[in-house]
């Protein structure tokens, strides 16, 4: 049986976007069972899960022995099991791959800079300073993103582990306007987050936040 | 024959830095021969090299007819075909790929933040009240990684693509005394850099940059 760790909880600004979530719905695309360890504060600061994951994060794979950390990691090892994730043919798994990093090194880089500027240091002086110059390189970005899928419901011709990332990178603004900006990128976010194996995942990520106090 | 994409020229900070050296490293272990084009400002702006590479960055890879890019994208392509860089094993390969991300995804993100305030926003306001945070993240994140390597000399029990990413990771940390407070990790990035495969792709990184004014 398949293991992944996730936050036992967090804070209404981040539910539904922490990084198990993309896992989840990987699992759910490819039709694998899994089962979910949530964890806190206490579990990521020891000594045995730190053996694990070394910087304490979630979430973590664990099956047969194996221990995987980090999301793209995890991505791409259930991806190799599905073609639901990612292509047979060696030509359209290396673009699907080449997607996923495009989600998390050229987008999230610059969008999680600016959702960590607006949820967690809104009030301090050099986040009122530097937040022009961040959305201006989010809204860059988005704008080159958007030029790509003008003509295309996926980023290649058929959803892929790509797509499911760069979907969880985005719904990381939705506290801004900023996507309303690029129609190209709405549409595209709705349409990857209507399949069912989302909406389970998103269900499973949020069932232990429910009912605890803000 | 493999063609990448490199800059003409960047400012001598960045020179060793920008990351066709780690698709040139991967190249040079792998043992396969490719060509390097190189490109400026008017190019990365080009609608034919934005249908390449919508964000107009380096490096792109080309063989075949099949375009890549993002260089951790590249770097598993190219370790798909070594084992000089990815174990054959499922499991080894798998680790292997967890510290890929983990370099880029843990590390990366908060050493770029340190290394673009320095490099080129050191005269702003924001940067001097901001940059006390991110140099605790940094140092954070070296602590972690330094207990995990304490005990060995690779990430995992021999040098994978991993490490190759990790070792790139660390260098932009050059221009501060960060590294010098774990002597795990100056330790780690000068085993893997003298590696022949790393001199000679840095020597080759660096030609187009030799005489040109900065």
């Amino acid at each position: 049986m398949i293991t992944i760790t996730a936050f036992r909880w967090v804070p209404p600004a981040v539910q539904g976007l922490v990084r198990d979530l993309r896992v989840r719905w990987a699992l759910e695309e490819a039709g694998l069972p899994y089962q979910a360890r949530l964890i806190g504060p206490d579990v990521q600061a020891s000594a045995n899960y730190r053996e694990r994951q070394p910087f304490g994060q979630v979430p973590t794979f664990e099956e047969d022995g194996l221990v995987l950390f980090e999301s793209g990691a995890i991505l791409l090892h259930i991806g190799a099991r599905s073609d639901a994730l990612l292509p047979i043919d060696a030509a359209g798994k290396a673009r699907a791959i080449t997607w996923l990093f495009a989600a998390l090194n050229t987008i999230e880089v610059v969008t999680e800079q600016l959702a960590g500027l607006d949820l967690f240091f809104a009030d301090q002086d050099w986040a009122k300073l530097r937040r022009p110059g961040v959305e201006d390189a989010v809204r860059r970005r988005l704008g080159e993103l958007a030029a790509w899928l003008r003509d295309r419901d996926y980023l290649e011709g058929r959803f892929t582990v790509g797509d499911l990332t760069m979907t969880t990178v985005l719904r990381a603004l939705r506290h801004t306007d900023l996507l309303d900006a690029e129609p190209a990128l709405t549409a595209y976010r709705e349409r990857c987050e209507s399949r069912p194996a989302f909406r389970k995942a998103l269900a499973d990520h949020l069932a232990p936040f429910e009912g605890q106090a803000a």
